[in-house]
């Protein structure tokens, strides 16, 4: 595996919070090193001095033996904290420190070096925006809950497994917007209009769309050796669907090669919907 | 309002690719002034100078006749862009820059500069593994599909609203965790036994319990004036599940005051599941 130019290093992303936010931002980094390998761990809610002094224990024993020191990446506000980690022996990005110097002699004020604050607590508008998100996507998955779609921010369509379900629920737990999902099957493709709820909803429909070759490998999967897995039948569903996207001028995006957090932030992009914060 | 001591900023989260990590990030900081006010705008999937010239544009206009200077939190990976972006009227928080020079003399190797990585593309495992335990959250929700518990993670129990779907569909999304969740209804609070399919995976669940003048006030959202929706019955399926939680030395976690994402890491820190990155 060319382990003379491979690095396999320990990392540790430490939180007072949840570690969402520093393993996002870590990770993030560290796929910038394409050869590079690297051993994760995240060691969330550290909020008291003896976890800190736990988590230095843990880092040094870690880096006992080993050619190369960790590399920690922290996102702890106290700065009793901060400076117990820095005494560890690993490399300590200090995500906090990094800016929240910049940003406080910016603001004219000092900012409450609170801890937990990297995600907030839950409070009633939040709990309304994402959960009551996440329960309309889950309530009006693949076709169900037509009759209320007016209350949807969006509406996608596709073929089946062209990336509607997840991409709704990324929509309503990262940011809060309301999306239904519509299946275009063979009955809805073979229409010439769009079913009524469709219609009286057009504004909202966004159509999400893949290559043939990649939706017959996810369905080949799921369901292999099936009609509903064949290249011709991947081929033709497509094809239709994407007539249909045009006939009816119905902005689409292709999945083939994007993740769900770019599927999710483009139908924001096209559609213009607010990116709610949690 | 205090507008003396009040801080009205404009604030623009600026990336090559979807914006979710410099948003989080930059939300995470923010969060830090508390008697500061913030309008936030993300600019995702800026890719090159005609696009960042136009963002550079649209800061500065946004700055005209302000009293304070935009601040733009920015993970640009091209070294180009980011040049453009520094010309811009704002306070630059350049993310990619405050750490991505540490980590190439650490490293001993200079980064790939690749745009777009701040969210890898979807890949065969990443599908599996997100859109698979997506699938499971949904398949698995409010007691459905007891017969494949022994492919869950883990199975969340509690009383009606105490979190467990989104809870479920975070810990799917995020962590690419396979989980489950049974309400504990009153049919099943008043048995002194568990039901086989929770008796039969015991080590699989995770309790969740909820503060009973909380549980009453989103009941009451929901179902305003119900019984389900009375202080009795909310205090009396609290206690009982958590003498079932006992009974049966379930560990269990009280949602209350937390996060979703606050709910998910806890789950994942006391059951020791791996939380995968994606």
């Amino acid at each position: 595996m060319n382990s003379g130019t491979d690095i396999h290093r320990q990392v540790f992303f430490v939180s007072d919070s949840t570690g969402i936010t520093v393993e996002t931002l870590g990770n993030a980094l560290l796929s910038q090193f394409d050869h590079a390998e690297f051993v994760t761990t995240t060691i969330p809610f550290v909020i008291d001095a003896t976890q800190a002094d736990n988590v230095v224990a843990r880092i040094d024993a870690a880096a006992r033996g080993k050619r190369d020191r960790p590399l920690v990446f922290s996102t702890l506000a106290d700065s009793a904290l901060r400076e117990i980690l820095s005494r560890s022996n690993a490399l300590v990005l200090d995500v906090f420190q990094a800016f929240i110097g910049t940003l406080e002699r910016e603001l004219h004020v000092g900012s409450s070096h609170a801890l937990g604050r990297f995600h907030a607590a839950a409070d009633k508008a939040s709990y309304e925006g994402r959960i009551g998100a996440v329960e309309f996507a889950l309530n009006h998955d693949d076709g169900a809950g037509i009759r209320s779609y007016a209350d949807a921010d969006t509406i996608l369509v596709g073929v089946s497994r062209s990336g509607k379900t997840p991409t709704c629920v990324y929509l309503a737990m990262q940011f809060g917007i309301r999306t239904a999902n519509y299946p275009l099957t063979d009955e809805v493709l073979s229409c010439t209009t769009l079913p009524q709820h469709l219609l009286d909803n057009r504004a909202r429909l966004f159509g999400l769309t893949i290559n043939p070759e990649r939706l017959q490998k996810i369905r080949s999967e799921r369901r292999p050796g099936t009609a509903y897995a064949s290249p011709s039948r991947c081929r033709t569903e497509v094809r239709e669907a994407e007539a249909l996207f045009e006939r009816h001028r119905i902005p689409c995006l292709d999945t083939s090669a994007a993740s769900v957090e770019e599927i999710a932030s483009r139908v924001l992009l096209r559609t213009g919907l607010r990116r709610n914060a949690y």
